[in-house]
């Protein structure tokens, strides 16, 4: 089998061209199949803020009506994923971008409203990974936005971490998959205080530990917990580490 | 050589969902190899004035400083490309939406500033027809906004028609190419208070008549001089038709 590296960004770097450009540079470095998934929550909740929409976010998950689906679309779809593949580009990196609508990508259904009404959101159904096989064999580097559709004429807004899970838990049918969620801090840290805390291995048993005692909490548990979920699925390796200085050999490696 | 259809969809119907979608339908009927490219100003100077981003036109082209340029790769690459494709999924049209950026598909150069200065607008340098073939070949249906990239990693905004126009000619060499521009009228009208006037078949001795007596002028000239340049490129059939029930049989069908 050959190898793939999923890799998903998001948070600040997003917002910051520099940063941005030598995340790009490093993802154009890593060797053989890849493909990238972004966010861009920030910048969504900045173009709301200018029209008058109100961002409401529940569990760190976007309340999606309407009004916010456009904007998710228009910055999700069309100003990140389409500003990234300029970029790589540029660099010699044949980037195509696509939403989970486009070739019929990533299937979702909308989420049913339980204790929240999160509207206009999708739990991803199926990826189409015979698509994204061929477009890998064809040298293409497909870029991501966090957007799914119900096939019924619908897009639907799922988040970022999940796809990136969910495409690299699909593909380890056909790759051997390394998983690599990339973010601000320097990997999962012992002390949220100290950037130096880098936890550099952890496996399931560890995990459990330092989340009874607290030690990891909040943002970081859905993360981890699509990982293990991922590696349970047949991801072959998962990384958790920067996006400022994107090095596949630091942060921290996840294992079962 | 196989037959490749190129249709350009602009104007109000991209912003009536019923229109729209009974156009989508009309051109999922259309067999072969196709290929459509949106425009979307309208919508877009709608963005614009809600983020009060003042909308400037000189000769029905838009003036992009950067936050236009936003505002379009917003609209075009996200909302209507989107939209559009997701619709086309939900009907078992297995359509790529894609700016000229996503596979190096349309190159361009910055406009040089003339008597105008158009900013972040770019003109056609390279279409890479291997690629859209490449895609064809696979039964992809690639849904085309007019956004180009200059290759240095700036997207670029370049007019629709002019898109449709330069894949045509391109696509060409590969294809027995019909270039289809679908608008508000019912074709290219004698009188343009009539809607049942049009002109059902038109060579470029009776354009340059018609143009001579002002019968067609402003709007339509650009949409024309773009057909008649992709016939001599080796385009083999133009028809310029309406949109709202679109139908190859009827409009304008114009020859050399």
């Amino acid at each position: 089998m050959q190898n793939l590296t999923v890799v998903k960004i998001g948070g600040a770097v997003l917002e910051d061209t520099a940063s941005l450009k030598d995340f790009l540079l490093r993802f154009d470095a890593i060797t053989g199949n890849k493909i990238l998934v972004h966010g861009g929550g920030r910048t969504a909740t900045q173009l709301a803020d200018r029209l008058g929409i109100k961002t409401q976010i529940v569990d760190g998950r976007r309340i999606t009506d309407k009004d916010m689906l456009e904007v998710v679309i228009m910055v999700y779809g069309g100003l990140i994923n389409k500003n990234t593949v300029a970029f790589l580009q540029s660099i010699g990196c044949n980037a195509l971008g696509i939403t989970g609508a486009d070739l019929n990508i990533i299937r979702a259904v909308q989420r049913p409203v339980g204790d929240i009404d999160y509207g206009l959101v999708g739990d991803i159904s199926e990826i189409n990974i015979k698509v994204l096989q061929l477009l890998l064999s064809e040298g293409f580097i497909p870029v991501i936005a966090p957007l799914t559709h119900d096939g019924l004429g619908n897009l639907l807004n799922t988040n970022a971490d999940t796809i990136a899970a969910s495409i690299a838990s699909a593909m380890s049918e056909l790759f051997n998959v390394l998983l690599v969620y990339s973010f601000e801090k320097e990997g999962v840290l012992l002390d949220i205080s100290d950037r130096q805390s880098v936890i550099p291995l952890m496996n399931r048993e560890l995990y459990s530990k330092f989340r009874n005692e607290n030690i990891i909490h909040s943002g970081m548990l859905p993360k981890l917990d699509n990982s293990f979920k991922a590696l349970e699925d047949g991801v072959k390796g998962v990384i958790i580490t920067s996006s400022n200085a994107l090095d596949l050999t630091k942060g921290t490696r996840l294992t079962l």
